[in-house]
């Protein structure tokens, strides 16, 4: 539905996004189009382009900031991909594990310069402060998560606030743009600020959960990814608290004492079915989810508020 | 004389760094402090500072802006050291071999933000433009540098894109935003980017050359880096075009198939010293110096002109 709606312009983004990762360092543009190109799902740039539509705004703006989104996205994923020491994402070969990790570096050194250059052709100050605040915030979010990664003592609220620095501040980003380049009220900014935020939160609870989801390693998606690096992603948090003394001490091996293996992850998956953290993983992001669709309660109904709408729905639901 | 001219500025630039480094991640800080307090020159702040003060600029944006140069530039060398897989810089553990890659590669991004959220403070899309468009040929450049190391056969063309790219833009930003704050004509912007842009390169190739100086050692200075890397600099570049048959598959052995050892780099300085390649790297350097010396033709006699040309003989001399 969303796709659908933006389909046109997200075509015309995807135009900007591959002419301008062009550069005369033939593996510059080689490297961001592995990751670029590798069907991942544009939501953020999809989430400009329909915040925009939303508030009504006819110009064009909205593609080359939708490309600026992307951008950051993707600076962030290959620099995460080096941090994690990734070889495989969404079980393909990550650009690290390809062009090794100084290629991945500096390509998303790259991506992150080119972005800001889009932004200042765009010329609004505005917008180059909410990007670069939200670019700052999420490598803040990132170094507080390598810190509580391998530590099983991480509260729920320590981890809420890893995801909201280095998921949801982008998310955030993404959709309040749309309402400075319609030049909307700081009311309706604040609204899809609020959206894009809590939408980003259930976002990634939810991809949290299907990390460690039977039905997803039986559609043959790749599980586990969490599991191998160490990360204490919020099922864990919960299998912990709600474990026995016993269980606290599997989860302190398997993660903090890196020892694991794929028996390991079995048991891992059945401690949480067994407390239902992975339900209330997903109860938490329906949450989220419905803070972020009472935010829109502002805008008059429209097909682009029912589609803003659906993408919570579809998001949420991705976990069932 | 440089460091004397603008040492009142240069206190309140740090003090700038010091205040915006911070985070509610202790860890950022900390590591960041790590290489920002280790001494290094602030070379590049000071630039700007200067040139500020050279077009006639009595205000104090140039402060925060040189805090932003800085910011960029270390963040450029956290980034360097992950891609080198550096253990010491100058002498001193590095920030990757303390604190660990993942580390590194986040604090950079955090910096190369926070330095764009300076700049939107300031205020100026036009320093947005320059800074930004810096970044990105300073990536450019570290991937094509990627690509040159190991690899014999790079002309000295090759290599001086390589450095005007990853050294030099840097300069030229740093001295040609004094000109913007200072809302001087293009011809003194123009004037302070080729004076920053030939510095930059004459710095790099002294640096070069440095690296394989026996003056240096005997200093107890730090030589040897760029070998045991295997990168191939502007002295490698002249040894192996000066050299024989014999000699040249020397370099292929030591640089390409990463066989080396101490007794390898004292052969490669004796080679160099052989061919005077050291020395027409210093004079390579001194012909960009004169260059950025003429830069600055257009500009009245003052105590800030005499110590930028100062700066580049302090610059070109360092080599003997």
């Amino acid at each position: 539905m969303l796709q659908y709606l933006v389909r046109d312009e997200l075509t015309q983004v995807n135009d900007v996004i591959v002419a301008r990762m062009q550069s005369r360092v033939e593996l510059i543009p080689t490297l961001a189009s592995h990751l670029i190109a590798s069907g991942g799902k544009r939501l953020r740039p999809m989430l400009t382009l329909a915040s925009a539509k939303l508030c009504g705004y006819s110009g064009n703006r909205q593609l080359k900031l939708a490309a600026c989104v992307e951008f950051i996205h993707t600076a962030t994923l290959l620099h995460d991909d080096v941090v994690d020491e990734s070889d495989l994402r969404r079980g393909a070969a990550t650009a690290n594990a390809v062009f090794g990790n100084e290629a991945s570096v500096l390509v998303g050194d790259f991506l992150f310069s080119r972005s800001f250059q889009l932004m200042v052709e765009d010329g609004s100050l505005r917008v180059l402060g909410i990007l670069s605040n939200a670019s700052s915030v999420i490598a803040e979010g990132e170094v507080a998560q390598l810190l509580t990664n391998n530590d099983t003592s991480t509260s729920e609220d320590a981890y809420l606030e890893v995801i909201r620095a280095k998921t949801a501040a982008l998310f955030a980003a993404a959709c309040s743009i749309g309402a400075v380049v319609a030049d909307r009220p700081n009311i309706e900014e604040d609204a899809l600020d609020s959206y894009g935020r809590n939408l980003g939160i259930a976002f990634q609870l939810v991809d949290d959960a299907l990390d460690y989801s039977a039905e997803q390693a039986a559609l043959g998606k790749t599980v586990g990814d969490d599991f191998r690096e160490g990360k204490v992603t919020l099922p864990v948090v919960l299998a912990y608290r709600r474990g026995s003394a016993e269980e606290r001490t599997f989860w302190q091996k398997t993660l903090e004492e890196d020892d694991r293996d794929d028996e390991d992850f079995e048991r891992a998956v059945a401690l949480m079915n067994k407390h239902g953290s992975l339900d209330a993983t997903i109860e938490r992001a329906r949450h989220y989810g419905e803070i972020a669709k009472d935010a829109l309660g502002i805008f008059p109904d429209s097909d682009t508020k029912e589609a803003l709408l659906g993408i919570v729905d579809f998001c949420v639901s991705r976990g069932h």
